[in-house]
Parts: structure tokens; C-alpha cells; sequence
């Protein structure tokens, strides 16, 4: 029996673009970068056991068996097997036998599943690490970035801590598409990320058929990959070089608005945005436009496939941008504050207690509300998580492990 | 005193572009299309009064007072008034003495101004017309059309009748930029036209400042101003003059989506739909995925710069979509379908009375209801109006003049 457990994280987008399954009509260096978030706040844990005594693949996804026969899921533990076999052969000797061992395999999010919040990037990253320590395969993480983009393409940049970019090469078989680090998660230690959970509904439309969708029908995508992406991509890895906040963010926001945009331009239309995603927009837009007014913006939103919002800022504007979110998006009727924020590090609570906000926003921002004018936001969102830069996926001790002896899950 | 009485009506977009406000960044050939109602459903009514005693111009709106310095009024009236005079002088002898006069304005719209249902393009369209007429200006209304389109870009569609296209031109002065008819009210007499009133608040952001940043900021609208509009635009021409609906249908939906896209990709981004407008959408996609399974679309939508939705349709296919619209869209609670139903001619009683469709929705229609896979969306719309195509303003009779005899607007 070999076990390997793991867990990762989900990567919000920075500058879009979801993974186009092959065959593509117009394959181009489309270049999209990512944050990977704190394991702390969302995370994905896996664990990948192989035993002579499975009779079949199996794989559960937060407690519920699901069926292994995806394509998806196939390509990927078949090229990993392959891969264990020739690394084995080209060793010499007899292959390991366990490299025909069936796998049970067994992941949690601890956040919603399909509900525009990275889910399938986090939950595939890890999974694509976990089988490729449990068969012993050895590669680069660019590499197996290769092979997790073929369970979703997002999943080959969770592979990576910190600030991620993507090409996606020119070959028409993909093996050119992979991720790299763009600088790690020590970087830029004054960013914060938040995340406003607006809905935890499953989508209509899933992002990896969206974009076949849009792939087919939205002229404005072609336009947008030939020309935009890749400018705005080169523009994005100098911003977080140089850690230059205004131009991280005007960047940030502008690609997530066109990807949206072209989502709309599909045909039928996709809309993973609701109004309450737009009110988030809209605050973070006055906000801007007030404590930004002199050197840019100080807060950025980007969109993934849902309606949550992922804003990014500097930790210095955390309290004054978090009162007034609590004021617009206030707690639904019942829930109190803290349950309402998700604060594993305790960086919101400690904003709070700054004692240059102390007043509730109501009397202290006037010229915040002048220029935000929006009624409080009643039942917008469901919580306000907070998340800093984070590292890649870990192995985990198998103390750890979410599969009994039984190679069952254990009881949650 | 002279007095002219006109009315008029809106034009919901076919195919998109806001009239840019000159000088334009980079001039191209943009070329919208728009069907003009009729006035029996909407209508601007305006009365132009020329007398020696009105010390200075004076205009009223709904009743309300305007000022009159706005750049676009005062360059549409000192346009029209330069004409006068230069058409004088080039009859020979004195110029008359009532061009010289100031005049009073009334406009009234009988529906909500601002919200996104072109009350700008029908109110100036109605209003250039009326001083022209009360100046005794003799021109084409293609040439009038130049003039309307400084008071609101799409005003200068809404002088003819029926289906019409606009030419944007290629003169930095806009000299050039003139609408012409496509095809008149009689040309596709089986084409009925549903407004769903989403909302009449007040827009955000009005339509002409909005296409200002979008001109600015998208760089998905130079692409399609340059590369996509004039296509579609022939494309939009050949499916009216056929009257091939399903081609028609196609195009509008796709030009209205790409509009709002380039909305979202303006920075800040700019969103006229909402969730409302997003689920009529859904139930038009759904529609037309049932009833236009073989033939293609039997329903288009499309949304000008605001929430409601125009809906366009041959009347054979009305009486099962108006029942699954007030499936999905309830009359708001306490008022009666009949309240709900703006339907100047009946239209609408007759569809609902249609034997064939006699059952309630819920029970009638399951598959229509598998596809769609809706709740009901209570209090989404606040009214559904019936227009048919219509035709371009009307000169009135004195006795509907909108002013008393002291120039001032008559008691409502």
C-alpha cells in the first residue's frame, strides 16, 4: 500500500484566460497569470492510496463517490502510469509492482465546489501531485503543470505558490502548455486578498464549456487573445516585479471586465456576474476613486467563472475598505460579524480593532458615502474570507490521511 | 406666434453603436440599424411656439422646466436657426421676423425618461422636427437626421418610420452622419415588438457618457466598430429586407450582447443589465431552443442602455410566449394581469384568448418548462407593452398644442 497525501490551493485569476480543450480552432500564446491563495483560508486535500487488494479506480469528492470514467480524469492517471512505467524502464530491472495497483483516491474542499471559486483548479492540482508521489514519478512542476491543465486548465498554475503565469504554447498536442512561477509567495508580503462569497449556488454553465462556447462563437475572444492577452501579460509580470500596486490593479480589473465581456459577447450569452457582483465593482470603484485619487487604485476585483469577488490590496487599506464593505454588504439578518468573516490568521480581526477606524463607517466616511451612494447591500453576500499569498501543494504526514484501512474514507 | 405640434417614438437598437460625440478618437463607418415603435405604445409629444413676446428660449420636459444651455439643445436649435435665415436670404427680401423670435418648448413622454427605453432619441427627434417646422426650414429628413443626432445620437434614427439604418460617415464634422430608411412600417406587417420594463429608476450612467468611456477605455470597440459592425450590418439589411426572422433574430441578439460587452470591457466598466435582464435571457434562449429547434429563433431580444428588454417576434409565435412570460415574469403582487399588459391595440388580449394556448401555462407546456427551468421571478418586471413597427413623426392638429395661450404649459 502506498499512500501520499496532499493539499493546495485555488489560484484567482489576474489576467484570464480559461484553458481551451484541444483541438483548438486558433491556437495562440494565450498568457493568463494568477495568485495561489493561503492553504489557510481555501484549500484542497487529497489523499491517493494504492493497494494490490483494489479491485477498480476509485475517487471520492467531499464524501460523495464519483465516477472515475471522466475523460478528464482519465487522461491524467493514464499519462501519469505511463509516465511511472518508462521512468521505471528506462531505470532498468523489473517495473514496481504497484504501478499496476489500483488507485481510491479521496479529496475535500473546504470551501464550495463549482461555485466560481477555483474549486476543479485546487482540487485537480492536488490530485495530479498526490498520484504523481504515490506512483513515484519524477518531474518538474512545469512539467506536471502539462498534464494537471488536461484535468482543468486552471490546475496547472495551483501547482505554484505565490504570483503564477501560464503560456500556452503554440503545439498543436499542448505539450508546450504550462505554468511557471512568476515570483513566489514572500514577494510581495503586503498583500491581502479577500474573498466575497455572493452565492454558493452550483452554475448553470461550467467554465471549461463556456469556453469551448465562446471559443466558437465570440469574435471578440479571437481579437482579445491574438492582441490583447499577450500585451497585458508582459505588463503583468513587470507590475508584480516591481510590486506596483496601481498598475497591478487597473491590470487586474480590465482583464477580468473583458473576460466577462467576451463571455457576454458568446453566443447564447454567459453571465457569471449578478448584480451583486456589480455592487461590489461599483464600491470598489468610488472607493478607488476617493482614497486612490491621488496615486491609483488601492483596491482591485477580478471575477473568476461565478459571482464571488477576489479583491487584492495592500494590508494598509484593509481597515477602511473592510468597514465600509461590512456597511454595504452588511451580515445577513441573524449571522454576527465574526461568523460572517472567515479570518483564519486573524488579519481582519485585527483591522477592525485599528484604532484610526474605530468609528462605525456611517459617521466617519462622509466622503466615502458621497461617492459610493449605494443602499446597504441586505443578503448580498454569505461571508467575507480572508487569504494572503500562499505557498504550492504540500505532502502532508500520513497521519493525515483521509482514507481508513479499510481504503474507505474515514468518517467525516 | 407659431405654433407646431408634433409627436413621435423610440427606436430600440438592431444593431449597436451609440452615436460617439465628435472628435471621435477614430473616426470608421459604424452603421446601427433600429426598428422605430409605434406611437400608439410609446410616444413623445412635443409643441414648438415661436412669439415676440418670449424674452428668452424656454423648454419644459414631463412638465418640469429645463435649462436650456445644454451644449446639445443650443446647437441643435442655433443649427436650425442659421438655416432658416441662410434659406431666407437665398429666397430674397427681408428674412422673416419670426426667426428671430425665441421660442417656448413642451415635450412630454408617455413613458419613463432615462431608463433605457430611448426617450432621449424619440424626445429630440420629436423636438428637432417640431423647430424645424416652426422655423419653416425645408429639409430632407435625412438631412434633418444630422442635425438630431448632435442632440442624441439615436435621435436621428427615430425620424422615419420602420426599419432604419444609420451611416455614421467619415467627415470629422459629422456633417455626414445621417440615418435612412432601410424599409417602412408596411414592410414586415407580421413583426410585433414586447418592451419588459424592468425598472424606471433613474440610470447610473447616462448613454452618452457611457459610450464616451467606452470609446476611450475598450479596446474591444475599435475592433468591432472596425472590423465586426460593418458586416453585421449588411448582414442585418439583407435578413430585413427578406424578412428572414431567424437571421434577423440572430444578429440582434448577438449585436445587443456585443454592445454590453464592450459596456463591461470599458474601464470602469459599465453594466446596463441585471439579473432581471439576464433571466429574460435565459427564457428567450430556452425558447427559442424548443420552438425554434428546426428553424432557428423564433424570439430576439435586445437591450438598449438600461435594464428592460425588447423583444421582437412574428405574431404567430405570441401567444405561447406571452404565456410563458407571465409564467416566469408574474404581474407584481396586487396587480391584475390586465394592469400588467400595456397593449394600446389588443394584441395582447387577442393572444392570450387564442384557443390553442387556452390552458395555463404550468400545465401546458412541459416542455417548454424542462427547457427553461426557471422560478418565477416576482416583481422582475413592472410591466410588459405591446408595440408594433411604426412610423416616423407626426405634425398634429393645433388643438393638441402642449402650450396655453401665455406660452406656458397647459394644466395636466
Amino acid at each position: 500500500m502506498r499512500d501520499c497525501v496532499l493539499k493546495g490551493s485555488p489560484c484567482p485569476c489576474l489576467a484570464w484566460t480559461d484553458s481551451p480543450p484541444r483541438p483548438r480552432p486558433d491556437p495562440r500564446p494565450l498568457a493568463p497569470a494568477s495568485v495561489t491563495l493561503s492553504q489557510d483560508a481555501l484549500q484542497s486535500k487529497t489523499t491517493v492510496r494504492l493497494s494490490p487488494a483494489f479491485e477498480r479506480d476509485r475517487l471520492w469528492l467531499n464524501g460523495a463517490e464519483e465516477d472515475t470514467s471522466s475523460a478528464r480524469l482519465q487522461v491524467c492517471l493514464r499519462t501519469l502510469r505511463e509516465r511511472a512505467k518508462s521512468q521505471a524502464a528506462a531505470r532498468g530491472g523489473a517495473p514496481p509492482a504497484h504501478l499496476d495497483w489500483r488507485m481510491h483516491i479521496c479529496s475535500y474542499n473546504n470551501f464550495p465546489t463549482a461555485a466560481g471559486l477555483a474549486s476543479s483548479a485546487s482540487g485537480y492540482a492536488c490530485l495530479v501531485v498526490a498520484v504523481a508521489k504515490a506512483l513515484g514519478v519524477e518531474m518538474a512542476m512545469e512539467d506536471l503543470s502539462t498534464i494537471a491543465r488536461q484535468g482543468s486548465g486552471s490546475a496547472c498554475r495551483s501547482l505554484f505558490g505565490g504570483f503564477v503565469g501560464w503560456s500556452v504554447g503554440t503545439r498543436a498536442d499542448g505539450e508546450d502548455s504550462r505554468a511557471y512561477q512568476i515570483a513566489d509567495e514572500r514577494h510581495w508580503p503586503e498583500l491581502e486578498c479577500l474573498i466575497l462569497v455572493a452565492s454558493a449556488r452550483k452554475k448553470d454553465v461550467s467554465s471549461t464549456s463556456g469556453m469551448q462556447t465562446s471559443m466558437a462563437t465570440s469574435e471578440l475572444l479571437a481579437h482579445r487573445a491574438a492582441v490583447i492577452v499577450p500585451r497585458r501579460m508582459e505588463e503583468m509580470t513587470r507590475a508584480i516585479r516591481a510590486r506596483d500596486f496601481a498598475a497591478f490593479a487597473r491590470l487586474t480589473m480590465q482583464d477580468s471586465n473583458q473576460f466577462h465581456a467576451v463571455c457576454l459577447d458568446t453566443y447564447p450569452p454567459i453571465s457569471y456576474m449578478t448584480d451583486v457582483s456589480r455592487a461590489v465593482v461599483h464600491v470598489v470603484t468610488r472607493f478607488n476613486d476617493v482614497v486612490g485619487a491621488a496615486a491609483g487604485p488601492v483596491v482591485a476585483y477580478t471575477f473568476d467563472a461565478g459571482p464571488n469577488a477576489v479583491l487584492y490590496l495592500e494590508r494598509r487599506h484593509l481597515p477602511r475598505l473592510l468597514r465600509a464593505l461590512l456597511h454595504y454588504f452588511p451580515p445577513p439578518a441573524g449571522a454576527a460579524a465574526p461568523d460572517y468573516l472567515a479570518d483564519a490568521r486573524g488579519v481582519l480581526k485585527a483591522a477592525l480593532a485599528d484604532p484610526a477606524v474605530a468609528e462605525p463607517f456611517a459617521t466617519a466616511e462622509p466622503e466615502l458615502q458621497g461617492a459610493i451612494r449605494l443602499d446597504p447591500y441586505v443578503n448580498g453576500l454569505t461571508a467575507i474570507m480572508h487569504a494572503g499569498v500562499g505557498d504550492g501543494p504540500r505532502v502532508l504526514d500520513a497521519s493525515e490521511s483521509l482514507l481508513g484501512p479499510d481504503g474507505l474514507p474515514k468518517a467525516a
